[in-house]
């Protein structure tokens, strides 16, 4: 049912939808092909090995453009934890992959172990029916578990060879994709010929439009073996010593012009960092000139690290780029083609310019420290640098945004995204004042007493102002954010990542070059960092260790989708602003109307404009109702009511699809309550905890509503478009934050500071208290 | 190769290890077995259908029981997302689950769609075979496309039937387990002798440790339907109308008398609580009794929620536990069988006395406004009246406790443990002290007014403290926690959930109960509840919709745990304690050898022992170095050495493993350092943030430790044990924070706060203020 491989080229062809076992089938001097697919749809492909360019990749990001691609499985990917048998689901999500990579356009060649696990489970099996036909009993779990470590693992191999390719085969066959087997031994790759055949059938294979599945053929060889020094015959390249899979998936990836070889193991990468000893996540680029520190061991397999390392390090040198990751993971091969961190990405070309964010981030923490020991003068003259560059380096600037502006336009970007990325000599004198004014009060931000207590005689307590440490503001187009948000930095001794968006890359640059400048001015230019547009934010995202806070400025959907991600940083900001104004029945008619005019109007795209009107019962009858709704009318709002108020009017606007809704626009529900407590009910229900407004002339009830209202901010007439830190009085706003710890509300520098306990005695130990030998005073003390 | 059942029950066997595809094999009226496997490994079991006692779970924690488990499998879950083939690695992961509970013991049935898919493909594939010969050019992708939508779903079915059994049989033959198929129509349940048939010879299987796979015979039957009022032929019940798989499950599960019935589909569960619309994770228990609303619906299949919950309800009448479940989530049915919240759980026995913790923990929202409405004294009075009853009430509280020590003993709990478990009337009487102290401290916890700004004139700005919300308070065996951790609560105005261990259970609900009851004279009965201590506590963790923040009290080890799988819900605590002293060049010998004994030895297994001793180089030949090893080795302490101070000593202590490493005990690290700058690298480096001592004469070195080390507390010239919130004067200690947001250090009942912002005004808009209107005045107000 099966042909062999004509190494010439021809394939046999098989029409049926199943393989089925099959006595062993092997060759000892030579490797063997079986080709396993059902169907004569051979797609033909135009590329033909050898005239293809190789390239070579210098960034994870272009992993997308790999074009030939190895997946080598280790044995710990493919078999269960208790040794026997495969781990299905994990290789049918790999064979998906690989599917998926093939249907895309590119080539694949797995290199696989997992023939021994499968075969012992198959011996052990046949040996316990043997056993049990023999005792006529059903043989007890004991003898199951003692018989698998009795077999002899080639003759697991042999058993498992077969069957693991029926296997891939049914698995494959699933996606339309065709495999062929191709067995090796040592001795093919010291015989020229049997050599040439073996790439060139691979070759053969690949134009086919077949994923080759290769692996030693276990079963009648002893692991192969060249020295490093030895020169494979026939091509002048030193060899790798073919001692596992991993050397000899390098091999191939090298000798087949592979542009990305994926090593699968039971390992998430390379430790070459000795802070991370403690379980960091790995997400390294290996460059080779970087020293590697081997602080993890793979479990199973004869490879392990050195030997993975080896055969990439070798593959590298011969232009293949190499990631090394944990096949337990979900969808790596996918997450590593897209270009995301996973595992240890292997590549000969030092990476262009930008260094690998992670020492970015450590960078940032050390930097921070720096500006940290400063005094607030210094701090306040590194900002005032900065101003002053702002105006200096107008020209620059400027360009750089005429760039980003070109760009833009070329792409097509709306006019209002055009305004945000459009900086001007103007714009820039504005955020040169504003810099300004972050320096001038910045001097109280750092080393600010909060609270002093005197413990006991010669025990000082206080508790003083210190930075957060490292924060990531992920902002979007306007360029300007940067400068503002670096002064905010520096004035509050922060390490700072700043992620901008693409289309400013230019501004953004020009910008951060004065960044670095003004900070170099007092030692601390490693304490802030733009990050490489090209970084993925989910990578910084799990960067817990080198990350304090997270700062998304931008849409809604930005912070929303950051807040979702992030798992283990805190974010500040807010998903959404469903603020509510409630009229209550003692409510002033003309403020009400005032008031809901610019809760809504003046700004609604603002997240503190008003998105729900509760009105109290009695209004409906009343003319209050009739002159809110004109007035909104006037303004161009479209109304949407309420379940309650639709039931109450014949004619009424159209229904709210819901009551938490953030329209965002000249749009807003009206609902109808049947008291302030109703009101309040329904702004926990469906508000987002940010702004709520009552508008009454009933002090008791405005103050019942202040008092009961669970929100951030909660105004008693007043417009909700209050809720801002520059009106607030804050200064330079961080953002706004609806999160129930740290800060809440409009959030100043405030927000980018922690504590810190300070505690200075003369030899006091805690012993002398319990003995009674000192006594606690507990004395609060003023603060200066 | 495949023998047909006889209905008589006798088995054909085939010992063949592969099944391959077959000729389509298939009963019209009656339903056909095709019998796979490959063994005479027939392993008899003691149970024989109709004899057993069916169980019924009343609870999620049960379901570890289940002994005989039908599992159904939505088309959506089998078939990939663009409706061609089948998704096969979720398919492996569910068939490595079911032969995981086979091999547990449990007996299992599946329920399969996925006949239609997998024929569509099959089918596609084979049109687009011949295209292609046909035309003799490769078909391009849109007539690839198009060709699966064409084909009937009869051919499919019947093409897809015996392929998709043969990849059952493929993969559940990885796991070493036999399967047969069951294919049923309609007539197959009115006619009496088929139907009997069907059940015996499922029974039959099921004996014979074989798993049966169930499927409607959609090849030659329309879907098949019997109405709810037909009374099933020869049972006198009244059937379910069996027009798809849903239904077909829930028939199956109640006649062979299943403990258990999974459903897996696309969808999460149901929603049956309007609050959560907008996505809130599902895990809830449904009871016959609820209303359920429909707020979801299944994308694929035609059956949707409305079939799948009467399908479910039809056999919870039954005695089956049902739970529906998203078959796309990893691990459903392990997940589901351990007791987690996954999927909606349908059980006929009211759950009893426990109400849900969803349920509980609104209610602990809704409690915590009722205590913030109160007013101080209010607050305060509850908490004297629980430090009363603490009194009061002490024999049924050390009678509740005395069961627990019993327990315990019997358990062999070891001493220490039976210690902070133990409660006495000592114990409770500084309890109640503890607690009115609290009380008294508790006036200016709520409330009090942070800032006061005029913003202009009539336009007042005040930020005042408010609580957090809601927290979860988790801790280990001392059930004198409760008391205090609820006093604390209800000083905050916070909603509280608690979950203690499971070695307490009698002296909490005892203690609860007293909480309750304090709680209900000020009508806040609601805001504090215990957890069951069935729930897990990964289901709480996911509570982020109700829970604001979280508390671990007890080891390092919980604290650690809570933190890592926490992603959603800040966790208030320190995972390690890695404190260091650094004695100076200039360090006074007598107070640095007090200091590090007491620093060390006071309680070595508290969080803020000293664990790392870093020495200053001269010290190295001086007298002080000899003079603290001696100290340290009389009190018993065991000394590891850093790189360092070993490369130095030619017979030093043995060297420490790791410079990071929290002992706990009375063990300790010494290490040698060049001058301060290079100790405070090593604390940064190693060290946890926590605490860090310098001992110094020199007050310039001093300040500069102090300012520099970047940790929650930084002290000089006292131990390290001073970090602890009641030493600090905070009164109560909630716990002493590492993290680097919101509370830092030892945290007091001010952690447990945060602020909202109160706007006053008359009639105040922002537009005035843009068009000049009225003026900023942003003027600072004293706070009274």
């Amino acid at each position: 049912m099966c042909n062999l491989f004509n190494l010439s080229g021809k394939v046999g062809m098989l029409k049926n939808g199943f393989f089925r076992s099959n006595p062993m089938l092997y060759s000892a001097r030579n490797f063997s092909v079986k080709c396993m697919h059902y169907g004569t749809n051979v797609d033909k492909r135009t590329l033909v090995s050898g005239e293809r360019k190789q390239r070579t990749f210098s960034d994870r990001s272009q992993l997308k453009y790999a074009r030939r691609l190895v997946v080598k499985l280790g044995s710990a990917v493919i078999t269960r934890e208790d040794g026997n048998g495969l781990a299905l689901g994990r290789l049918a999500s790999i064979i998906e992959q690989v599917a998926e990579c093939h249907h895309e356009g590119r080539e694949c060649i797995m290199v696989t172990s997992g023939a021994v696990a499968f075969g012992r489970q198959k011996l052990t099996q046949e040996l316990l029916m043997s056993l049990s036909m023999r005792e006529t009993l059903s043989p007890s779990d004991h003898t199951r578990e003692d018989a698998g470590s009795i077999l002899d693992p080639r003759a697991a191999a042999a058993v498992g060879q077969s069957e693991l390719m029926a296997m891939y085969d049914a698995m494959f066959s699933q996606y339309n994709v065709k495999i062929a087997q191709v067995l090796v031994t040592k001795p093919d790759f010291y015989n020229e010929e049997t050599r040439k055949n073996l790439f060139c059938t691979l070759s053969e294979l690949i134009s086919l439009n077949i994923v080759p599945i290769v692996n030693t053929n276990d079963a009648v060889s002893p692991p192969m073996y060249i020295h490093d020094d030895t020169v494979v015959p026939g091509t002048g390249k030193k060899g790798i010593g073919i001692k596992d899979n991993d050397s000899l998936s390098a091999l191939l990836a090298a000798e087949i012009q592979s542009d990305l070889l994926i090593m699968m193991s039971d390992v998430d990468g390379i430790y070459n960092k000795p802070p991370w000893e403690d379980g960091a996540r790995m997400m390294h680029t290996y460059s080779s000139k970087e020293q590697v520190q081997f602080g993890q061991k793979s479990k199973v397999g004869t490879g392990g690290m050195d030997s993975k390392v080896n055969a990439a390090t070798w593959a590298m040198a011969r232009g293949v780029s190499v990631v090394i990751c944990n096949g337990m993971q979900e969808k790596a091969i996918k997450t590593i083609i897209s270009g995301r961190k996973v595992g240890t990405f292997f590549t000969d070309c030092p990476s262009n310019s930008t260094t690998s964010v992670d020492i970015i981030a450590e960078n940032a923490r050390t930097g921070s420290r720096v500006l940290q020991k400063l005094t607030p003068s210094e701090r306040a003259s590194a900002i005032h640098t900065l101003a002053d560059l702002l105006i200096e380096k107008k020209e620059q600037i400027l360009e750089a945004n005429a760039k980003d502006l070109e760009e833009a336009t070329k792409s097509g970007l709306e006019k209002p995204l055009l305004n945000r990325l459009s900086l001007s000599a103007g714009k820039l004198k504005t955020l040169s004042i504003g810099l300004k004014q972050i320096a001038d009060s910045s001097y109280e931000n750092v080393g600010r007493v909060l609270r002093r207590t005197k413990l006991a005689e010669n025990l000082m307590l206080k508790q003083v102002t210190v930075p957060i440490g490292v924060l990531l503001v992920i902002f979007e187009s306007r360029p300007d954010s940067l400068p503002q948000v670096a002064a905010l930095a520096m004035a509050s001794a922060n390490g700072l990542l700043l992620k901008g968006g693409k289309e400013a890359a230019f501004s953004n640059k020009a910008l951060m070059e004065l960044v670095k400048e003004s900070l170099q001015s007092v030692g601390a230019q490693d304490s802030i960092s733009l990050v490489s547009t090209r970084e993925e934010i989910s990578d910084l995202l799990a960067m817990e260790k080198h990350i304090d806070l997270i700062i998304p400025r931008g849409s809604s959907d930005l912070v929303r989708s950051i807040q979702k991600q992030s798992q283990h940083i805190p974010v500040l900001g807010h998903a959404e602003g469903i603020c509510h104004v409630y009229l209550d029945k003692d409510a002033d008619p003309i403020k009400a109307i005032k008031i809901v005019r610019d809760a809504k109007c003046d700004y609604p795209a603002a997240c503190n404009a008003m998105e729900t009107l509760l009105l109290h019962e009695d209004h409906l009858n009343g003319s209050l109702f009739t002159e809110i709704c004109n007035m909104l009318k006037h303004e161009g709002v479209k109304i949407h009511a309420g379940p309650k108020l639709a039931t109450q009017l014949t004619f009424g606007p159209p229904p709210a699809k819901t009551m938490r809704h953030e329209y965002g626009s000249l749009e807003c529900c009206i609902e109808i309550v049947s008291d302030m407590d109703a009101a309040i009910d329904h702004i926990h229900k469906f508000g987002s905890s940010h702004t709520d407004v009552i508008v009454t002339e009933n002090d008791a009830t405005a103050k019942q509503f202040l008092n009961a209202v669970d929100s951030a901010c909660v105004f008693h007439n007043v417009s909700s478009r209050f809720a801002d830190g520059f009106r607030f009085g804050l200064g330079a706003e961080v953002g706004i934050s609806t999160a129930r710890i740290h800060a809440r509300g409009p959030v100043g520098v405030e927000g980018l500071l922690t504590t810190k306990w300070i505690l200075e005695g003369t030899d006091h130990t805690a012993a002398e208290f319990n003995e009674g030998k000192r006594n606690w005073l507990h004395e609060n003390l003023p603060l200066n």
